[in-house]
């Protein structure tokens, strides 16, 4: 597998600049789109459906992981591209950790975004926060209930680790 | 709309471990269940599905999210309450405020997740930091190709906020 080296990232940034605008204007939801890239092939397209598919989940870049995980079939996309309208936000990011994704190219800043109204900067400061600070009430409770279900975890002969 | 109060709190959570420990038998995928409560009724149920479904956003608190929301039919999860059967991720816990859920309620802590061979700690640290100092590489540019797209956005009169 050939590591990305950056050569192209002009050309797929302007795809996720291009879903972007086509599917705000089809009322798909906000102005962002993604696509996932590896060695020069698109693996998985994504522009925000939040509002079209009733999913607070379904920004452009979760969509474009996903397509590209289904397409590979893989839960991981090692040597991967993840390229951006837009800076990604908490989940996204976090998406691209767990994704294994090597590489983030964004167009607009997270700051542009809250310039249009969407809440990422405060979502990354509340993140940032110990619990108790945070504005979403946290409780947690029955800890050791849960325990023996990560003993039996990490006991487990056949477990598939990601 | 009664707000959550707590009440219910241990039944919840109880279910939330129990889908854990159900699923991480069948083989679905990690330790993790989760479910979402409006007015002491489950709306969507989850379990980490990351390595079956090979979707490394599957992890059970979205799952749950995207159930209540397509249940439910919006994307906003107004006055309900997330139950974990560990603290979210950075991701999870991002996805839980933009879908506006009202509290979260966890057993296990993001120690234990990582004891058990989980990185939520460490991606947690990563997006704390600078762009520049995390692991995954970025790169910005072209940002004044996306801006006309924001600007769109900001005069589009039918726009669905979210």
């Amino acid at each position: 597998m050939a590591v990305s080296t950056g050569s192209g990232d002009k050309r797929f940034i302007r795809t996720a600049i291009r879903l972007a605008r086509e599917h705000m204007r089809a009322g798909d939801g906000g102005p962002f789109g993604a696509v996932v890239v590896r060695d020069g092939r698109v693996l998985g397209k994504g522009w925000n459906q939040v509002t079209s598919a009733n999913d607070p989940t379904a920004h452009a870049e979760i969509v474009a992981i996903r397509a590209a995980a289904a397409r590979v079939r893989s839960f991981h996309l090692h040597g991967c591209t993840l390229y951006c309208s837009c800076e990604p936000c908490p989940m996204c990011l976090a998406a691209a950790y767990w994704a294994r994704v090597e590489r983030i190219v964004f167009a607009g800043t997270g700051r542009d975004a809250s310039q249009a109204g969407f809440d990422d900067d405060e979502v990354y400061r509340e993140l940032a926060l110990p619990i108790q600070q945070r504005r979403l009430r946290h409780r947690q409770l029955l800890r050791r209930e849960v325990l023996p279900v990560f003993d039996e975890w990490n006991a487990k002969a056949d477990k598939v680790l990601y």
